[in-house]
């Protein structure tokens, strides 16, 4: 049996392992809580600090391959393993241009990729000569992560708000729609695109609140969305699931708006509602499987479970019971012990063949299902 | 966090601990082999005998709830553990009566619940007097499973291979069909019906060949099916899943075969093909959670795959790489280290409208995922 690691105990990791029962895989995590949701789904848990190299490069070596449930990894060590014969998902080339936000937009503008204009900052300092740009997101370079790391700066009053440290300030487009494509590239570069899905964003904590897939789009945006997400991981040359977000403007046009190299949560339906999931779709690339079916087998709907604000501590779930009685749900709970606001919880799948329901069991659930502290 | 322990590591503890990763719950298995299939899956695995009091009450005390994941444990530990209050699925009075065949067969005369005509057979000489009841199945009373402790006995000749211990001598009857119905019973006593199975054997090793689901029953053998499904669980008195499984003779007659206390081979296709999966299931009804919906999603069929015959050692997979491409195939691979002649190595689901399209993947698999040693 082939070994393999993950960097990150989190759901994402949970989900992965779970995926991975299917399969004849020696299953290896490391990560910094030994209670982390991923601890105790894995033959080998190593407490270790996935940032520093020499944890990385110990819990790497001998392994036969390594993939990441977060960007925020130490990419030295991960060149070294990689040198050393370790296979990589994704290569560490391809992790070091999305990791850092300022390399993934030069490297879409050198691609010709289309995405908003941006201008790079590299201290608070230089947003003051900046007024014309605005508005603007404001994103730093590194170590941002679900809604930390980004200012809306509308106004020259909300410079104060910009990051003293490298970042992008990215021009506000009017955005029509939010589209994110999962994207499978095997090792010798098949590419398979999962349907693409409608996000609907929670505007405080810039976190998903709910998504539909497949989207809903005209043939000839469908088109231009899988045309540009192709090309974004054809050009990261890179094996391993890439999630590729895009904009459509108020103009039609297309933009990516970031890619995040590994199993991402909005591809969290395709657990129920597509023949192959995105995390067996992973172990199949690293396994050296040949691709699964990214087909839905049911339109879906997601409602992520987020730390209810207010409450911090060990975790409990208001509402489960009713939620746990609609008929076309599938709970997810990740199992964190400590809850606190905006923290990911768990999440919830709907399906069904029709927008209406979907759209009307996501609200009972996202208004019905509540995370709180005990 | 409720503590809940698995008493045996095989592939239904693997599958009950990849569908508890979605709930709240800590996670306790007990199996002699701690590279078992699910050792790895739980919070605390313990290597311990299940048929042994001493490791069965130890593993139990201090848990909040045991479940069983074959027949053959120490029933005196869990009535010990049931009377201080843990909470154990089955019951320690229903599997009690299950594991005994001679006991469960006199339970469905006692509950008038049709079935075989038997006679009880305390050794050998004894079924010398019996040869007006030839043709029959003699089925020893302690310790059968996956085909073992079954006999044919179809002229006085055989008896020489009858058992030699307590036992049932069952006629035989003329089937039409097999059907098996998982069925879900909730701590206060609902019930809920998967949609029966028709299930097809391997005559030599007596063991599952492959399945469709739903069955092709008309209207009024459905309802006796379910009807009779019904009463046995009514009858055992015990929340938990249960597997009921029915002969359908040429008379049309419907009758018990046997019951199995637990999720069962037949219920697998309940992963991908329905709403709430057999080891979904039994989480709620273990965590006190509404039942959840048994209607399927999609028809399947599903083929077990088992160690080919003249192979013993590190198991590999000839053919895994086509089935794999089955677009409508989902792979279960239970990472079992060993195969031997007949062992359960895993199991493929095929999802399709078509019964022909079912049975046409099914037998693709069937013949061309071969499961050798390296």
């Amino acid at each position: 049996m082939k070994k393999v690691g993950i960097l990150g105990g989190g759901q994402l990791g949970r989900m992965l392992l779970q995926a991975a029962a299917n399969y004849p895989v020696e299953t290896f995590v490391m990560e910094n809580d030994s209670e982390c949701p991923a601890a105790n789904l894995c033959h080998h848990f190593a407490k270790g600090d996935i940032t520093k190299f020499e944890d990385v490069y110990a819990f790497g070596k001998g392994l036969d391959a390594l993939t990441i449930e977060i960007e925020s990894v130490n990419e030295a060590a991960l060149e070294k393993l990689e040198a050393e014969g370790v296979l990589i998902y994704p290569k560490p080339a391809a992790l070091k241009i999305i990791k850092n936000k300022i390399l993934q937009k030069q490297f879409y503008k050198a691609q010709e990729i289309p995405t908003s204009e941006f201008v790079v900052t590299t201290s608070r300092e230089a947003l003051l000569q900046l007024t014309d740009f605005l508005p603007a997101a404001h994103k730093i370079g590194l170590g941002g992560y679900d809604g930390k790391g980004v200012e809306l700066l509308r106004t020259s009053e909300d410079f104060s708000r910009g990051f003293d440290a490298p970042a992008i300030l990215e021009k506000l487009v009017t955005i029509k729609k939010e589209i994110a494509v999962i994207i499978a590239v095997s090792n010798s570069g098949e590419i398979r695109l999962y349907p693409p899905v409608d996000m609907v964003f929670d505007s405080r904590l810039n976190l998903l609140d709910y998504q539909i897939s497949p989207a809903d789009l005209p043939q000839n945006l469908l088109w231009k969305v899988e045309a540009i997400a192709r090309k974004v991981v054809k050009d990261l040359q890179s094996p391993g699931i890439f999630a590729v977000e895009l904009f459509i403007d108020d103009k039609d046009n297309v933009l990516v708006n970031e890619t995040a190299p590994r199993v991402h949560n909005s591809g969290h339906h395709t657990i129920e509602a597509n023949y192959c999931s995105q995390f067996d779709m992973l172990w199949r690339i690293i396994l050296g499987y040949p691709l699964g079916n990214t087909n839905h087998i049911f339109p879906a709907a997601i409602v992520n479970l987020l730390g209810a604000d207010g409450f911090t501590g060990p975790a409990y779930y208001e509402g489960l019971q009713e939620v746990l009685q609609i008929e076309n749900a599938f709970v997810h709970i990740y199992g964190k012990k400590e809850t606190k606001p905006g923290r990911k919880m768990g999440h919830v799948t709907i399906l069904s063949r029709e927008k209406q329901e979907l759209i009307h069991q996501a609200n009972r659930v996202k208004f019905g299902l509540i995370v709180k502290s005990q």
